[in-house]
């Protein structure tokens, strides 16, 4: 298994969590819960192959990554429930960086990947490591997180794909790019979170 | 015409008729109710055969549904006016169900003959029987109701998807695998829903 | 460049103003400003290229666009609070009248372009005009202001789809359809606007 294939399976991860923990506080049924929880998972990564015209998607091929959230909202519920002690929202916003890091990654590298040009390379990675939390949102009819919320995301994203952009094109191995941009995007995003960062 | 184009098309009239008593109830115009209508028609088999990447879509090819839900729109106002006494909110569940077991029978069968696997397949299913209402409920700024309705409806879909997959690998006849597992979606939702089983 | 593609750019620029004065409006920070005028300049064009299945998209080959956007994006709050006086809301009218023409025409032609059926070309016309305002009052959590304004807007579009059509199929010169055509539909807008004329 390629490392791109492996940072977006961590994310998927990270981004089925995060959708069981939003879908169980809005109080949704089982199929909610999985709905919910697979859109944020896939959402970004499907928006980005949608549009750069690649199939089949990822999920589509792999029915394992399907089936394993499937499962995993089946136990979510008692589980979630379980570990309300140790879901606390600091644990919620520390998944959502890693995941934004993950896959803001792994979709600027499948864009390169594709031959798309740098700057359209660069959006790709933000729209893969945004569309999944930007969908859920208006699944739950939110205005999107990312939209109003003052806090820098987006453009932790932005400044992490174009680190990686810069890495990959001067030749750096991709094991040291790829998992130092991400950890710069999460790390990013934590630290103008905790120190309330606000844009205008 | 084969068999699944049929059930296609009958679900499509459902689902504009749907559409047409939303929409009105919202109090659109003449474009909104021909927009909604459509949208609730061929959204879930649109986002199929985007998903699996088949083109030409449906009504691309076949205008004349899509001119079919333009006249029915120019004359649905008077109509459903002239229909009040009928169009009871228990003919638009009727309806509804209809609906959702028709479109997801024709979404898993459309899946199998693209090849996909089992699983994915039976999630296309539930995509084609469901998306046509999400879409029409984020357009008209509500959270959709299969997220937040306790009551058994993608699961219903679901259910009588693999019921399906299940009788069409045994190798039974398609006429009786997919009208059987048409009608058990169907009779899953109305009976779950008269009886208001509620999923946690 | 062909006349097309000039239109497309121009429809482009004034859908980018759009959003980024309801961006602001709605004092979204410097990412959502950004997000929501790329949003509003292509999501009509990428939905009816998605539709169509042409790839690549106009967006992703020419990058120097999307630049231009996030350039625009970046003096867009200094510029929009110094021309405050100058951007009224008939201002935003009229812009957005500008633009429902060009899109739509520009649609419409590509969609015959395509090989398309004219039933189908007009309704891409219209897609491609209404649906980056469409997409853009869905992000910002509002029923699309298409489905709520009782006032004539697809409409209009519609129309002028189908002259644009019937000069078209008559050997009419492209300059002269397609411009006169966009003229017809913002001049509709404007003066069904003005005059409040109410669908029903």
């Amino acid at each position: 298994m390629s490392l791109i294939k492996l940072i977006e399976i961590l994310a998927i991860l990270v981004g089925a969590f995060s959708g069981f923990v939003e879908a169980r506080s809005k109080k949704m049924d089982i199929v909610g819960v999985f709905t919910v929880a697979f859109i944020t998972a896939f959402g970004g990564g499907t928006l980005r192959d949608i549009l750069l015209d690649q199939r089949p998607l990822f999920w589509v091929i792999h029915q394992e990554y399907a089936i394993l959230i499937f499962v995993l909202a089946l136990i979510a519920a008692p589980l979630i429930r379980t570990l309300r002690h140790i879901v606390s929202d600091r644990l919620i916003v520390i998944a959502d960086a890693l995941g934004l890091g993950l896959f803001s990654v792994a979709g600027v590298a499948a864009a390169i990947a594709a031959g798309m040009p740098l700057f359209i390379a660069s959006m790709m990675g933000v729209i893969t490591g945004i569309f999944g939390g930007v969908l859920r949102d208006i699944v739950c009819n939110e205005i999107p997180m990312v939209l109003r919320d003052g806090r820098p995301y987006a453009i932790c994203s932005f400044a992490g794909c174009w680190a990686y952009l810069l890495m990959q094109q001067s030749g750096l191995p991709p094991e040291i790019s790829l998992w130092s941009s991400a950890l710069l995007i999460t790390v990013l995003r934590l630290v103008t979170w905790a120190a309330d960062v606000q844009l205008k």
